[in-house]
């Protein structure tokens, strides 16, 4: 075998936000926003990491303590301020999903582990 | 409000696989066998659907119906094959994580609203 399975920092279950979006056409100011919400997202109570890509669509997964966490971020006051900007000027559309995380495993190649410090 | 929240074709609960990934160096092959699992998870009993983005990380995120789809997709012999082949050339790292959907919602802007058929 070739797998390298570690165990995760953070065991299941935890939580999944899972935020799939399409910007509009203005996105000014849209990428101070999503750093700084990387940023406050981080500093929150039961934050565990935040994972994000973009090529048209943009997935973030953001992965939380428990559901009472999730709650709390959702409803910072500077957090609402960006969904509502987010809704006003920057989104075409996005789809948020909570999700409980009840498997989790890993894979790393030699060459992989190789490149760690 | 501006909100517009709509009901998605399908309901919680349902189940969410998030696949993040680290390519490796040599991705010969990978962009065909990319398309190919997405064809190929489209015809599996209890999909639901697919979302994928890369820069730099990958998140591909897949939904199904239930445990037992999942199960079945896993053991797909050309989706082990897949498998195989990512582990002993594609991918650098991956993190496998399956999670049940339990609240869904979505926005969308009156400009996206306009632009449907």
């Amino acid at each position: 075998m070739t797998r390298s399975d570690r165990e995760p920092p953070y065991e299941p279950p935890y939580y999944a936000v899972i935020f799939t979006s399409e910007l509009a056409e203005n996105t000014d100011g849209y990428a101070a926003m999503a750093d700084r919400m990387v940023e406050l997202a981080a500093q929150q109570p039961g934050f565990l990491g935040i994972e994000s890509a973009r090529d048209g669509l943009g997935i973030t997964v953001s992965y939380w303590r428990d559901l009472a966490s999730i709650a709390a971020w959702r409803a910072n006051l500077e957090h609402l301020e960006a969904q509502r900007r987010g809704k006003a000027q920057w989104y075409r559309r996005y789809r948020l999903r909570i999700a409980r995380v009840e498997r989790d495993w890993q894979f790393e190649s030699p060459e992989g582990l190789a490149g760690q410090p």
